[in-house]
């Protein structure tokens, strides 16, 4: 049996998404910039693609900019923010358990002398909103916090963010990385003053070599990739028109966001249920985590040896991100799961496709694993 | 008729592309990044289109790095190499007629304090070796030159600017903006010192989104998307790889250089012999230019009034570049054309898939525009 459970590192692209992508490549493939019936079709095609993007973010469509990949969306977002805010003060709060395509900015701003906070996450993989209210004064002006986290699948207060920004009269705009939330976790900006957003279309059934960045009107932050001005100069470069037309589709095929997680909180169960009682099999994700994404740890087991086997017998899983390839997790270190945890740990994730059969067939080659490669004695 | 003739600004997509491009989103969508089945044979085709990435250029693989479109490539290769050098000086030479990817780079640098000189062209759209020799010193850390002018075809002297480099002991590094030339003339980097080499996929019948950077071995410098780590760390963000493997298909499809070019040499002059003689029809192109790119003005009619003439008619042509959108070309400009030929000028541009038809097709309807639009008297 095949069965794919790797879907916070990529999604299958769906059939319309694969429709779409062909139309843009056969029929309309002109560039959007240019001035005769070629351009202005491919100018239609990716403006209602960004009318299809700003729906399920309650957004209108002028704050939507379409980017290569959620990496320049949080590239963008950051590098932005601390550009047109570093006179109002130098801090900025992030969390210890974001992507690399955040802490990496991290990184670099504070080499040009920003002061970063990394809130730590608890046991559950969530963030303290107590320890959020005490690292923002009034010098920070930036708070960068993922909505899902994609290892673990806690859902982090993003929606909470504003007001304590508010209280402690901080001039930070709030960021929030949604590449595993986007139409998994209802998200509406402007309800809980998000600033930015990232998300990312591989993530949804649609391409790798897509991700749009949500900011809100008036904002002015300072384009990251500079050229041609495309995106109303956002995002310079020309737009992806393939993968853009196949992202639009793709959100449009993906369904309501509240039905497809209560589909997957069974599938998930189904899962879970199997591995009841096992020996061995410890879970890493808080029970209240996004549905979609299950990090479990088999003991004595290291983690690449179960994805290889898991593999073999035809189950995709991995070892935390596909973008941590060969790194202990940070994110479950964060945590502070034991180092023999930590190295043995799992991430099944999901997608509202996902059958029954298959978490059922992922749980008995998990069994066989614990009884195959675990140790004896 | 239907006669696409602006494929600088982007080319249809070939057969071959579309078809590799399809089996990558149906069959093999695994993340390059996981360890897993589906992630190790995202990964070896990624892999195969590195290496035959690098032929036309006679590079080793591994120092081709895809980005997500030539705009990657510039700011990464710009940005990259000067806080690599910095410390060893400030000066960074370039020309006036590059492509904006690269002129909002240098802005950039020159808000940070570098010191940017513009090399003028000539009346012929050439750059004089003579003035890069008086502009490189001790001092200039990088040299950034296009190969080939995306509006009028030029070819510029980007094969001897390594010389000048030594010859005046510059620490300077050579960046050529390759995304008109790239297929279209021979370049190797090796053989004429090129550092750091941009070229695109949508310009050679691949997608758009997809570009890649070559980067000399041995030359590290700073990547500017940061994150996963993906393409060695040289740029962040999950790969596109639909695009990417069209890329490589394209490649394989295009055919031979000189022979493409002398087909495409051939076609322009069936249109220039159909021209010949025309009132009020003069060439900006120089005679020498790739053949691939043919600026035009067309006098009394306003560009934008004859593309769109000629678009009703089925003929798509350009004002300048796509990127361009609606500005004064500042190519034209800087080679002296008087604002009356400026304004009424056009870029032709060829694929080597253009027929004799569509040539002579467009230049039929070119003097028809001169007939019908010009002023009476």
């Amino acid at each position: 049996m095949e069965c794919y459970l790797d879907n916070s590192a990529t999604t299958k692209p769906c059939k319309q998404a694969v429709e779409a992508a062909t139309k843009a490549m056969t029929e309309v493939f002109g560039n959007p910039s240019s001035l005769h019936a070629h351009g202005f079709a491919a100018l239609q095609l990716l403006e209602s693609a960004r009318n299809t993007l700003a729906k399920p973010l309650k957004a209108e469509s002028s704050e939507i900019y379409f980017t290569p990949c959620g990496t320049v969306s949080n590239n963008t977002a950051i590098f932005g923010a601390a550009k047109l805010l570093k006179h109002k003060g130098n801090k900025i709060v992030t969390t210890a358990m974001e992507h690399p395509s955040v802490l990496k900015c991290m990184e670099r701003l504070s080499e040009e002398g920003f002061e970063i906070v990394y809130l730590e996450p608890d046991e559950n993989g969530q963030i303290s909103l107590n320890a959020l209210e005490q690292a923002v004064d009034e010098k920070t002006i930036l708070v960068s916090m993922m909505a899902v986290n994609n290892e673990v699948g806690s859902i982090l207060p993003f929606d909470k963010a504003k007001a304590i920004i508010e209280k402690k009269h901080a001039p930070a705009l709030l960021h929030v990385d949604a590449v595993q939330a986007f139409l998994k976790l209802p998200i509406v900006p402007k309800k809980c003053g998000i600033d930015l957003l990232s998300a990312s279309a591989h993530k949804v059934h649609g391409l790798k070599g897509s991700g749009v960045l949500y900011v809100r009107k008036g904002l002015n932050i300072r384009p990251y990739l500079v050229g041609g001005g495309q995106e109303n100069d956002m995002c310079s470069g020309t737009q992806a028109m393939p993968n853009i037309a196949a992202f639009a589709a793709a959100v449009e095929a993906f369904g309501n966001t509240k039905q497809n997680a209560f589909k997957v909180a069974k599938i998930k169960n189904v899962l879970l249920e199997k591995l009841q009682g096992a020996k061995g099999i410890e879970i890493n994700s808080p029970e209240n985590a996004l549905p979609y994404i299950l990090n479990l740890s088999v003991a004595e087991v290291p983690s690449q040896v179960s994805v290889n086997f898991l593999s073999m017998h035809g189950v995709s899983v991995s070892a935390g991100s596909a973008c941590s390839k060969g790194h202990r997790s940070a994110v479950l270190e964060a945590m502070g799961l034991s180092p023999e945890r930590i190295d043995t740990a799992l991430r099944i994730s999901f997608s509202h496709e996902t059958t029954e059969e298959e978490a059922l067939y992922c749980a008995e080659m998990l069994l066989k694993e614990t009884e195959e490669l675990r140790k004896k004695g």
